[in-house]
C-alpha cells in the first residue's frame, strides 16, 4: 500500500472501525457511529467494544482481531493510556489509518510526548491522524469521522473548497461558518499533533481530490517545511490555490500557538517568504480564510485591477469603492461605450451611469435592467472584475437579485462578488450559492479581489542558474572567521570584494596604500574583536603617508580599549559614491533565508529588509535576487530617484546569487554570514563587499 | 425658540404633520403614518393630502395652514419640485423644523443646488433636516419619522449608541446590523445633503441627550469643522466618547464621496489630525463603526492593555491573543495568586491555568466553575480587561454562559468582551444584549478594546500659551518673500534662523563670511528663482578667500541656466551636526495644519511627516508639539538612536509653536509657509531655520 492510497482509504474509506463505541448517541463515544449512520455512509460500520453485543442494528465486536475483515480506517475512542493498543491491533489487521481522538500527548509536556512515541511506535507502517484531533469529515461523500459535537452537521453543504486545519476547535468554526454563508466545502480535517500525517500530507491528497478547487489552510506551526513546499509547489502546478491562515504574527499569539501545539515554529516573516516563494495566498485575518477560497472558488479569474461598482444605493458603494482604492484597486468611470449601453437601460432619473460605483437607483433593481447593467459591465473593456452592491430594497428579493446575476455569468470568467450592506444572511448565502460570493465587508470584497490577483499573477520563482560548479572548499577554516578570510570566501564564490592587503607593520600599510592608489582605510584585523568601530579600530580616508603613524596610535588605543593587541590589519581602498546595502542569511525551524536590507540609521529605524528562503537545491534565481531589491522600500535609491545615478543592479542581483550559492552549498556548516556593508556602486561599476562576518560550524 | 429647543422638538416631537401622506401604507407615502402608528407613537400625527378625508381613523388635512395646531416636525413627502411650498408652510405656521426626504438638490448639479437654496430660503428660521434624507429614528421613544424601508422596524431595542449617518443607505445598513446583533440604539439620524442641520448640530444634541452614552458617525465630509470641533470637544467633555468612521481613506473612495455628497472634503490626513485633536475614535473599518461603539456603551473602562483571555478551547483563544498581540496589546500569564485561585476551581485534568489564553478545558463550562475563574480574572491586579471564548461546546447554552458572565460584572468595572468562534449570531446578540459585546472576528475585539484604551486615555491639547503678544506686522510685504524676508518674518515669530548677511559683491560677500567666522554657505537671494539648488545657485562650505570668485562664477551659471542674472546673495552661517526637519504649513477644506517632518531622502521615501490642525484661536501647544516630534517615525535619530547625540527638542518644540502662532496670526493671508531645512542641534545648541519660503495674500 502506497502513502497515497493509505491517504485516499483514509478519506474515502469504504469500512470504518470505531474502538470504544458506546451505544447512546448522546455520549461522545456514541457520536461516530450516529454520525456516520444519520449521512447514510455506505460503507460498513464495525463498533468494537467488548461490553455491547449491538449498537441498535449494527452487531458490535469485542475487539479488532474480531473484525470479519479489516477496516480501511479505526476511529479510536479511548483514552490515551489505551488509545496505543488499539493503535497496534488495527495495525496488525493492516487497517490503512487511525485517527486518535484522545488528548493528552505532546500538548501536555514530557510524559505526554512519550506517549506519543509509544503511539507512533504501535502504528508502524499505519497511517496516523491526531492525536488530539477531532477528525474529519468527507463533505463529498458525505463521511463524518468525529466525536465531535463541533463537526456535527444537518445538512451537507459540499463544495469545492479543502480545508486542513492544525486546531480542532477552528475546524469547527471553519464549518459552521461556511455553512452559515453557502460556501460549499469538500473535505475537513483537523491534524493537530500530526505524530504521523501532517499538513502537507493532506494539502498534497488534495491537490489529487477532483472534488477540490481550491484548498485553505490553518497553520499553527509548519513542522516539514521541505514537504510543505513540495505540496504547494504540486498545487500551484495544479492550477489549485491555497490560501492560508497562519497564527503567531504577534510574539503573544506565537507563545499561544507553540504552548498549543509544542511546536516550534519560525518566524513569521519567515512564513510569508516560504507562501510567498510557493504561490500560497496568505489570509491576513481569519475572516479572509474563508473569503478568499469563497472567491477562487468559482474558478472565475481576475486579471487586471479594475472594478465596476454596480449599486442601488450610493453609501455602500462609496464604502467598496474606499476599500479597494486603499488596497491599490481601480474604479474608473464606465468608457463611453457601456456608459450608453447602461443609459439605453432607461433607470431612474436620478441615476449616475458615468461614474463609477454606478449606481442605477432602485429602478435599476428590477431583473432586466439589472441583467442589462451587467451584461454591459461585463462586457466592457474597462474592467476586470465587477462588484454588485446589494441594499435594503435588494434583499428583499434576494431570488430576482441573485437569479439575475446568476444568468450573467456564463457571459464572462470575469469574477462578479456582492457586497450585502443590510444585515441579511440569508441573501448573502443564496448568492454564494448560486456562484456570486457575497460579504458583509468592504474589506472582504478587497481581501477576495486581492487573493484573486494574487492567484493568477503568481508565477513559480526560477531556481538557481544551472552548470554553476560547486567551489572547492576543502581548505576552509572553522569558526568565527576573520574579516580577510570571510570576504576571500564570499569571492570565491563571486561576490567583488574591496581590494585590500594584510598588512603588520607602518611600513607595510604604506606600500599597500600605494598600490590601492591612494587615500585607504585602515582597520584591524582580528577575529576576536567583532565591533571594530566601538573600539577605534577603523579609519577611513588615510593618505600613504599618513597611514603608518595612524597604524600604530590605533594598535595602542585599540589595546587600551580592549586589552588585546592587534597584530594584523587590513588596508582597503576607498569605495565611494554607492549605496550602502546589507546582505546577511538567516536560519530558523523553517529553513535558511537570505537577508537584503537598506544600511544607513534611518533604513534601519524603518526596519527595510526583505529575506527569501533558500529552495531544496541550491541558491536563489537571478530574477528573485532582482526582485528582492525591488521589494525594499528604499528601491528608489537604487533606481535614480531624484536624479540620483541609477545603481549597478545587475551587479547587486549577481551578488546576492553568488551569496545564496554559498550559503547554499555550506549548508548547516554556515553558521553566521553577512555582508555589511555592500556598496553598490553606480551603473556598470558593480558592487563591492567591504566588510563581512562568517562563522563555520567548529 | 433656541437652536437647541428647534433640534429637541425635532428628535423627539408630540406632534407630526405628514405633508402628501397615502392612505396605502404598502405605498412610500404611506410608510411614515403607519411607521408612527405602528410603534405606539403618543403624540398627534396630522396626515396632510388634499384627496383624502381620512387615513384609517385619522383625519386628513387639506394642506398645513388647516392643521388644528402648530405640529412640531413636518415630513414632506413631496418631490424636489413642490416640496419646499410645504416647507413655507410649515415655517408659516411655526413648526421647529421639517424633514425634507425627496432627492434631486445639490447631488445632482447646479439645478439642484438652485432647488436646495429656494428650500432653504422657505424655511427661514425653520430647521430642515435634509433634503435627500431617509430621515431619523427615536429608538428611546420609539418614534420613527421616515418613509424608507430600510428604517422599517418591527422591535426596537434600544440602547445608548446615537448614530448620525450622512448617508441614508448606510443608516439603514447600521440600524439592521445593529437589531441583529443585539447593539441597542438611542436615535439615529441621516442628514444626507445638510442643507441645514448637519452633522455637529446633531452631535451636539446627541450629548444632552439623556440615552445617548456613545456616539457613532458615518462621514463623508465635515461641511462646517469649527462647529464639528466644538461639539465633539463638548462631547469629550460629558464623557461621551465619538467614533467616526469617514470614507475617503483612498483617492477612489474620495471621489466616490465627493460625487454622493457634492460636498468637497479636506485630505484624508487631515481628518486623522481632526479626530486626534478633538477625541474622536476613528474606526479603521465599516464594522468598527458598531464594534468600538458596542464596546464603549458598556459603559466600563480600560485603564491598560494588559488582557486575560479564557477559553475553553485552544485554537479560537490563540487567533484573539494574536491579533491582540499585534495591536500592541498583552497577554501575560497570570499571577500566581490568581494561578491558585483557578487551580482551586478544579477545571479539568489538561486545563491549562498557568498561561493566557487560559484553558479551563470543557469542565470550564460549568457555570459555576466559569463564574469562579471570571471572578478570579477580574480580581487579578494583572489584568485590565477580559475577553471570553465561546466555542461550539458553549454556544449551545447560550443563557448559561451569559448568566455566569453577567453576574460577574457588577465586581468590577474591566471590560468583559467575548469572541464567538462557531457561528452562533443568538448567542452572540444574547451576550451582547446582557452586557458583554460579542464580535466574532479577532480583529473586531482588538478594534474594540483600542477604541476604549483610547476613550480613557484622551485628554484634550493644551492650547496655545497664554499671554504670548501678538506680532507687529503692519510693514509685511505681500507676494512671494524671498529667503532673507521669509526668515525674518519667522525670526519675529521667535523661530532661531541661521546667521547670514545679504550681499551683491565679491567683497561684501568676503567681509561678511569673515564676520560670521569662517567656511560659510553662499546662495543667490531672489523671488522668482525657488529651485535655487537646481539652477546652481547654492555653494556650501565656502571659505572667506575664495568666496568672492565663487559668488563671480554663480552668477554667471544662474544667469546661463535661467536668463536672470541674480543680483544679491545671501551669505550664511555654516550649521552643522544637527539633524534636518522640514516645518510647514498645509490648508485645506477643514482648515489649516501645521507640518513636521524629517529631512533627507530616505525619509522622504517613507512619508515620514506627521500633522496638527491649529485650534480656533491661537497656535499649537507646547506638548502638542512635543508630540508631534515623538510622532516621526524616526523620533530615535533625535532621542539618542545608537550613540547620538540627542537632539535639542524642546528648543524644536518652542520652534513649532512659534510657527504655529505664526500661521495662526497670519491666518488666511499666509498661502504658503515652509521652513527646509530647520536644522535641529544638541541639546542645549537650540535649532537654526536655514532656508525658507513664504508666499502671503496680495
Amino acid at each position: 500500500m502506497t502513502a497515497m492510497e493509505a491517504l485516499s482509504r483514509l478519506l474515502q474509506p469504504r469500512s470504518v472501525a470505531v474502538i470504544g463505541a458506546s451505544g447512546d448517541p448522546a455520549k461522545t463515544a456514541g457520536r461516530p457511529v450516529s454520525y456516520l449512520q444519520k449521512h447514510g455512509f455506505a460503507g460498513t460500520i464495525y463498533p468494537v467494544n467488548p461490553k455491547l453485543d449491538r449498537i441498535g442494528e449494527l452487531p458490535c465486536y469485542r475487539d479488532v482481531a474480531s473484525l470479519p475483515a479489516v477496516p480501511d480506517v479505526g476511529i479510536v475512542l479511548l483514552g490515551a493510556e489505551r488509545a496505543h493498543i488499539a493503535v497496534k491491533e488495527l495495525a496488525q489487521r493492516g487497517a490503512a489509518a487511525a485517527i486518535v481522538l484522545a488528548s493528552g500527548y505532546t500538548e501536555t509536556g514530557e510524559e505526554g510526548a512519550r506517549r506519543q512515541q509509544q503511539l507512533l511506535e504501535a502504528a508502524g507502517s499505519m497511517r496516523i491522524l491526531g492525536p488530539n484531533t477531532i477528525g474529519l469529515v468527507n463533505l463529498t461523500d458525505h463521511i463524518v469521522l468525529s466525536a465531535s459535537g463541533a463537526l456535527e452537521m444537518d445538512h451537507f453543504h459540499a463544495g469545492a473548497i479543502g480545508v486542513v486545519s492544525q486546531s480542532g476547535g477552528i475546524l469547527g468554526a471553519l464549518l459552521s461558518r461556511a455553512a452559515a454563508r453557502g460556501i460549499g466545502l469538500s473535505k475537513l480535517v483537523s491534524t493537530s499533533n500530526e505524530a504521523d500525517l501532517e499538513l502537507a500530507d493532506f494539502v498534497d491528497a488534495l491537490v489529487d481530490d477532483p472534488a477540490t478547487r481550491v484548498i485553505a489552510l490553518y497553520i499553527e506551526a509548519i513542522r516539514q517545511p521541505e514537504k510543505f513546499r513540495a505540496a504547494a509547489l504540486k498545487a500551484a502546478r495544479a492550477g489549485k490555490p491555497i490560501v492560508a491562515f497562519k497564527i503567531g504574527r504577534s510574539e503573544a499569539g506565537a507563545k499561544a500557538a507553540v504552548s498549543h501545539t509544542g511546536a516550534l515554529a519560525g518566524a513569521d516573516r519567515m512564513y510569508d517568504a516560504l507562501f510567498q516563494q510557493t504561490g500560497v495566498i496568505r489570509a491576513q485575518t481569519f475572516g479572509d480564510l474563508l473569503d478568499i477560497p469563497a472567491a477562487l472558488a468559482t474558478g472565475r479569474v481576475l486579471r487586471g485591477k479594475r472594478v465596476a461598482i454596480l449599486t442601488s444605493t450610493g453609501g455602500a458603494g462609496t464604502l467598496v469603492s474606499d476599500s479597494l482604492g486603499v488596497s491599490g484597486f481601480e474604479t474608473p468611470a464606465p468608457d463611453e461605450p457601456t456608459a450608453a449601453a447602461l443609459r439605453a437601460l432607461q433607470t431612474g432619473d436620478h441615476a449616475a451611469l458615468d461614474r463609477n460605483p454606478i449606481d442605477v437607483t432602485l429602478a435599476g433593481l428590477q431583473p432586466d435592467l439589472l441583467r442589462g447593467a451587467i451584461k454591459a459591465l461585463l462586457a466592457s473593456p474597462s474592467y476586470d472584475a465587477l462588484a454588485v452592491i446589494i441594499g435594503s430594497s435588494g434583499v428583499g428579493r434576494p431570488e430576482l437579485m441573485a437569479g439575475a446575476i446568476e444568468d450573467c455569468l456564463p457571459l464572462s470568467d470575469k469574477p462578479v462578488l456582492a457586497y450585502v450592506s443590510p444585515h441579511a444572511p440569508e441573501a448573502a448565502a443564496l448568492l454564494t450559492q448560486r456562484g456570486v460570493p457575497a460579504f458583509v465587508a468592504a474589506e472582504s470584497c478587497t481581501a477576495a479581489l486581492a487573493g484573486m490577483l494574487q492567484a493568477s499573477r503568481w508565477r513559480a520563482p526560477a531556481g538557481a542558474p544551472e552548470g554553476a560548479a560547486r567551489v572547492q572548499l576543502h581548505d576552509l577554516p572553522a569558526g568565527s572567521l576573520d574579516e580577510a578570510q570571510a570576504k576571500r570566501l564570499f569571492a570565491r564564490f563571486g561576490v567583488p570584494c574591496a581590494r585590500e592587503a594584510i598588512v603588520r607593520s607602518g611600513e607595510e600599510a604604506e606600500r599597500a596604500a600605494r598600490e590601492l592608489g591612494g587615500r585607504v582605510v585602515l582597520k584591524i584585523l582580528s577575529s576576536e574583536i567583532t565591533h571594530k568601530s566601538d573600539v577605534g579600530g577603523v579609519a577611513v580616508n588615510v593618505s600613504p603617508e599618513e597611514i603608518a603613524a595612524r597604524l600604530v596610535a590605533m594598535a595602542a588605543g585599540v589595546e587600551r580599549a580592549t586589552g588585546l593587541r592587534p597584530e594584523r590589519f587590513l588596508v582597503q581602498e576607498m569605495v565611494d559614491g554607492g549605496c550602502e546595502l546589507i546582505l546577511g542569511m538567516h536560519r530558523d525551524a523553517l529553513g535558511t533565508a537570505i537577508l537584503l536590507g537598506m544600511g544607513g540609521v534611518t533604513a534601519e529605524l524603518f526596519k527595510d529588509t526583505t529575506i527569501r528562503l533558500l529552495p531544496a537545491q541550491g541558491g536563489l534565481g537571478r530574477d528573485e535576487a532582482l526582485a528582492m531589491a525591488r521589494d525594499l522600500k528604499t528601491w528608489p535609491l537604487l533606481d535614480g530617484f531624484r536624479g540620483r545615478p541609477k545603481a549597478d543592479v545587475d551587479a547587486l542581483a549577481d551578488a546576492i546569487v553568488a551569496f545564496s550559492r554559498m550559503a547554499a552549498q555550506l549548508g548547516d556548516r554556515l553558521v553566521e554570514a553577512e555582508i555589511n556593508p555592500l556598496f553598490v556602486l553606480p551603473r556598470g561599476a558593480g558592487v563591492r563587499a567591504a566588510d563581512g562576518v562568517v562563522v563555520l560550524r567548529e
